[in-house]
């Protein structure tokens, strides 16, 4: 899978995609990322790639010219699945979307930054428009980092042991059970019986009830 | 505001709070974030920071006695008013969430990784589960970030215009109206005509139409 990102702060974005997961990922030749700086598109020798809204008020806003040169560049090179950009005004993602998105081939991750990219650029070049949550961060930098770690990890031969991703939150549409590790004693707190009782049955019936007792008490309306 | 983050991949921290509004909040000294390696406060001199789950199945993790020692350390140094875990069954973050957490003094942030931490560790230390939406991420480190910018960008004196953050998406419980920069016609795709009018208090009542209409067609939630 091929990940063009577009960023006015590319510098941003080196340390989460050059570490862990995602680099493995990238070492293994299971993924390309290519960070765009969109300066190198801009409509001056100042590097401008921002101006005041029309209309007036607080914050600048990206202007199509440059971005409509950087994706136009890369078209022109390959096809694209998906032409996402990062706004909180988005469709807020979640688990089955990013499992959508896992299957896709080439794809384009426009940030969004100050107060968002010129309208028109969503209407000409946009088909996905992708909210991480319902709050707000200085740029969809954060937002594009956190979109291609959920991605990269569901690529087959990504995770060393691909049945940890199938249990983790979300999956089966409950939160994880506890999980416990050494010591079984810590300073008088003890980890539960059943699980140090080699009885691997019982343990995954407690795991799922667990999973249920938990899901209820903080998100019910995952069990709607 | 002081921040505390541990985590077993401090590198990945680096770009993100080494950047833009955060960075600029540090050097104006609003802001300080210390990241601590758990490493350091490992049980053995190979560093081991993880362990197998009691009950078996896959995935690590993340022992108690590093994170205990590790927390102690900072608790003996000052007081904090909130110990925080990065987790995905934890309380979605939102807007207002971030709005309280943002008039805090010290603040622990603990990421996860791997399956997760001792739920010991939940129990004794930490008074704020926090996950930044409904996706599986490699570990807690970008929801950290995610979490550190949303929070920093609301400091007094961070911003250089405040009345930016006011009129940001959820801060007034409606998606931004679209926004348009020059040029006025870009290959024929014109600029709303009331843009160019001049007219301010007509500009702010369309705006605020098109932030209702926005906000109906995409997240009719918001509106409840």
């Amino acid at each position: 899978m091929r990940f063009d990102i577009i960023s006015v702060q590319p510098d941003l974005l080196l340390s989460p995609l050059g570490h862990s997961i995602v680099k493995r990922a990238q070492n293994k030749g299971l993924v390309e990322i290519h960070i765009h700086d969109l300066r190198q598109f801009a409509i001056n020798k100042y590097g401008q790639v921002d101006d005041y809204a029309f209309g007036g008020g607080a914050g600048m806003v990206m202007m199509i010219e440059p971005i409509a040169k950087c994706i136009n560049n890369l078209q022109a090179e390959r096809t694209y699945d998906a032409v996402i950009y990062m706004t909180p005004d988005g469709e807020t993602l979640r688990q089955p979307l990013v499992n959508r998105l896992s299957l896709l081939q080439n794809v384009i991750i426009l940030c969004g930054h100050y107060k968002g990219v010129d309208e028109r650029v969503r209407q000409k070049y946009i088909t996905y428009e992708i909210s991480i949550g319902d709050y707000v961060l200085s740029g969809g930098e954060l937002g594009a980092a956190v979109l291609t770690d959920a991605i990269i990890r569901l690529i087959p031969g990504v995770l060393n042991d691909e049945s940890s991703a199938l249990t983790d939150s979300f999956q089966d549409g409950l939160l994880a059970p506890p999980v416990y590790t050494r010591p079984a004693d810590y300073e008088g707190m003890k980890v539960p019986d059943i699980l140090l009782s080699g009885d691997t049955p019982k343990v995954e019936q407690w795991r799922f009830e667990q999973a249920i007792a938990r899901t209820r008490q903080r998100r019910p309306d995952l069990l709607e």
